[in-house]
């Protein structure tokens, strides 16, 4: 199980790059992401979206309490990693990290200091200042050893088949469910 | 030589992503990012920030014309690689892609179909939709094999000591330029 926590949020700035951290998440193979502190129904809706055209069950909550998921995920055994440029390598760790629960903590500009130290791993990909969006996807690229660009995303009602030139995208019409005559 | 070329850059709701697309373009070891159609001071500005802090001699230019730019590196043999979630495999061209001077192109929402035609290779980071900002990340780490996180920027200010807990950042004065009358 890999969920991805997104901290520092605001609804106001954030929303393209959260969505672009939700969309990550679940191209690449986490579970589900939540959002700390501030509910946000737009960026909860467009990631659905995308779910219910593409497949898997991924899932997204927000206005958690950011120490309380850490702390019960803990509790529950699993590994909290948070990636920041101030971490130590991604390739130090990465070994060790395959196969366990992971909590990846993914901050805005502002990250509280506290959590340096409640994560069990403040890991970088790469020293420089970048993006969330890219440290999310090299870090779970690195951790499932790139087998996650070949997931399958079953109820998907929308596929890419891939081209060398323009789109195909295969479409599938959903089981209809009996209607209330045929059940009867 | 590697140039990111963004296109479909709108000033108004794209600034933090396409600002995420130079920092990762830069971290990850390309030359520069040029943006196509419009001007954005406000992105070059934040970018060349970054560039006199951390080091480095990236370049951004906004306003270019797409097929101009396209057309011109091809001319000069250089390879123009569309990094779309409708291509192919990664794993299937990166290694023919590994030393040539490639311009990689990355829309936003909507990309020109022409766009297809005129790439030498339309190549997917997975079928899934997701981001731009994590499709380059991943290109360019396959494409560096994770070396570019390691790279060293010349003339940096400004430099991440990696440490398991907390933010170590070392802050270096510029060599002072001789003054007036010290240069008599």
């Amino acid at each position: 199980m890999i969920v991805v926590l997104r901290l520092g949020h605001r609804p106001a700035r954030d929303k393209r790059v959260t969505t672009h951290v939700g969309l990550v998440a679940r191209a690449f193979g986490a579970d589900g992401m939540l959002i700390a502190d501030v509910r946000d129904e737009e960026v909860e809706r467009s990631l659905r979206r995308v779910v219910r055209s593409w497949g898997g069950d991924f899932f997204v909550r927000s206005g958690v309490n950011w120490k309380e998921e850490i702390e019960r995920w803990k509790g529950a055994g699993g590994k909290v990693v948070h990636l920041t440029m101030y971490g130590i390598p991604v390739s130090k760790v990465i070994g060790e990290l395959r196969g366990e629960n992971l909590m990846v903590v993914v901050g805005a500009s502002k990250v509280p200091s506290e959590v340096f130290g409640i994560s069990d791993y403040n890991v970088a990909i790469g020293n420089q200042p970048h993006s969330e969006v890219a440290a999310l996807a090299v870090f779970l690229d690195r951790l499932f050893e790139g087998r996650e660009l070949d997931l399958e995303f079953p109820g998907w009602k929308m596929k890419v088949a891939p081209s060398e030139r323009g789109k195909l995208v295969i479409r599938r019409r959903m089981p209809q469910r009996p209607s209330a005559s045929e059940q009867r």
